[in-house]
């Protein structure tokens, strides 16, 4: 019999990576981001160590793309559907007074975090659906939220209104789906994340003052196995040390 | 002396119609709507009552048009600055199956509430900055929220996620641009508004089931007049038989 | 005809202050307060000036206390019923190690907070109710709550976990009251109140760091003329330069 | 060495029941209830399968009942600290009038749920404390919370401003503690558990419309599980039919 495959979208070298390998331990994964060099060590790493891994360079604000990244991971993992997609996909975080702001950055902010994820769910939902009845978890979408999905700061206009309009779009996709089975969840990801990119900030204080990928992972791997009766649609996540 | 002027994104038979009475017995107004049928006879009637104002046919979506309007607005109301720019504009309600969802139709919902929030706020905040030294109130920006600002409903998530952009971006300016004496607020609608379009809504219920566009007027009128050691960046407005 | 008065529980210097003497320019006032000093020089301003106050030593964690004031204010004020109701009494606010709490400092922030309110809102419900059939505008009970109303900060558990109840208490009452009339609010007062006893504190900024308690009471004013159509269940309040 | 034991306070035979089983299955387990019936049979089960449990008739609204549990505790399980300390005590719920409410039924609401709370805080953090350095998991402090700790429902308020109080302690109590390691979450069970007193509720519904104590015990387990880099302060826990 097929086995479900699991997708994650934004993968690059923290929590999709982290995630990517966790999922890896039960499902056949694909890794989709933008550039190939955010996946492609990754996939040699799982299928090297006994997973099933392929990466797909995908444009998640383009339909057409999404959708053929769909086609293709059928094409590889069979027919039989979708156990877990995880959107991690984000646009950049970048502070910069609003009367500078041009058109095109702040509609970058929802392009990625929220149209972005109105696509890829769109695309997977079919596939969540179908697997539905034969899972043993109850199929799961994952939304990566930050901070700036419950505040808006200061010159952080485009980042905050992309991350809001995602946790809207999250609990109204919650809320229709789970009683087909379909467990949806937010997470609202508060402080640092511990990856290279950020490996000079907060240098001054201990590893307890960033978040680390792998507990992420666990975290979502956890939602996923909820059954139906207990489904969590929020979860927030910091470090011990973060000022909240 | 020249006076400051005000400005009314989102013209209709309701709530913008009421606001644009309330502020036009204090400043000349610039209604803004796409169809000129949603101002042309609320202009006639502030001009007939002792009042100044004037219609622009206006797509808020367009940064380009925005800007024409707020460049026509200046050259008929003259240099003194904005005391108040009311961002009433709002994608249309439709429950619709998110699966159902074209890109366009979700994607509607983002381009009025936030996408043309953004694009009217950057037009107009250097016209209240530039009415702050001198202005009677601190020049006030409003944003007209709804049920949908704070909830993500099943099969409202093209509604939902602007309402909750564009609650994002009012936090973020009114955090940017209070220190320098502008008033942002926003306002959670919740409830049907009593105008012509929803006559038939509610038809069993008393008067009490309903939101006044009077009273909404009124309410941001006193925002409006709120001193700087007392700003107001939230309110909720129900009618007394809301259940909620 | 008799007219209906306003009460105002938590007489000060600061809030309730201004709150008695925006009220008592419509209606007489009673002024509520543990210690004489905190009313007696207002009521005697008020009645100097056109208005009528009296003032009641109360005590708002004893019901036995409630109850005798109320029965004073009829006996004063007639049987037309109650206006307004303001509930401003409040725990001291101060920091201190959870573990270094007793008992009876924890439970102090809920008693002035949480239990006064319910024992004055149960006290004076009764006079609003009486009083709506021919009141001007519809009868309404406004709490004072602070920024520990939606935030539990470090080491001021004692104080924020009274004003939580407060806040859970004033949705439940105006969710039960606001379909016979009543108009039930809460205002999130978020910063420094400007009155003698923080009259040193920011004293290195400009006066528009603190909130100034005549725009509290213009707001609270504001809140009372709303109509049946319109009701403002909760507003935040804050100085322009309050961060947030 | 000895192992550090976990306290689980309001057991009954749904949500205490099922986490202390789990947390039984790693640590010795004291259980707290004020009638013993409600942990005896629990005791003997866990202690007939391997486990050790000890039940310890206490009410948690009395700091000298919880302290001599507490020495209790500490004598039969030894000075090894406290790995988890849950708190599953709640008032109980129900539907009253608010004018027909006495003042003993209303503070009922937060005896057990908030000061409850408070004293079992307070006499466990220091056991939590203690454990910190040697413990496994990051020492935990988990509390129950409910729909009505986020929605102050019509005739709920004497529940729902205890729920709400909790909250707030449970948000103060984290944002002072995490620092030094301790790990504080609240869970917002939002509908209804399945336990033999619910049995008759929803009986036309199929079982996915209530939560599994089973499936709350694993969310909690989970909680305790993760590292100081990921702490999750709130979750929320549905059955996949509920309407939120």
């Amino acid at each position: 019999m097929a086995i479900p495959f699991a997708v994650i979208a934004g993968v690059g070298p923290g929590t999709g990576a982290a995630v990517s390998r966790k999922f890896a331990t039960s499902y056949p994964v694909a890794l989709l981001a933008r550039n190939p060099d955010n996946y492609e060590s990754l996939v040699k790493e799982i299928n090297g160590s006994g997973g099933k891994a392929i990466g797909i360079s995908t444009d998640v604000t383009n339909a057409q793309s999404i959708k053929s990244a769909i086609t293709q991971i059928s094409k590889e993992f069979g027919d039989a559907g979708c156990a877990a997609a995880i959107f991690n996909a984000s646009a950049g975080f970048s502070r910069k007074p609003f009367l500078d702001l041009t058109e095109e950055e702040f509609v970058a902010g929802y392009n990625v975090s929220s149209k972005g994820a109105f696509l890829f769910t769109q695309a997977t939902l079919p596939l969540l659906l179908k697997g539905e009845p034969t899972s043993k978890y109850p199929p799961t979408i994952i939304y990566t939220g930050a901070t700036a999905s419950i505040k808006g700061s200061a010159q952080l206009s485009s980042f905050a209104h992309g991350k809001w309009a995602l946790r809207a779009m999250s609990q109204s996709v919650a809320r229709e789906f789970a009683p087909k089975g379909i467990h949806v969840a937010h997470a609202i990801i508060d402080g640092v994340i511990d990856i290279p990119r950020t490996k000079e900030w907060l240098k001054d204080q201990p590893p307890e003052a960033k978040i680390s990928p792998d507990g992420i992972a666990d975290a979502y791997w956890h939602l996923h196995t909820q059954p139906k009766t207990t489904f969590t649609n929020e979860i927030d996540i910091r470090p011990m040390l973060e000022k909240w």
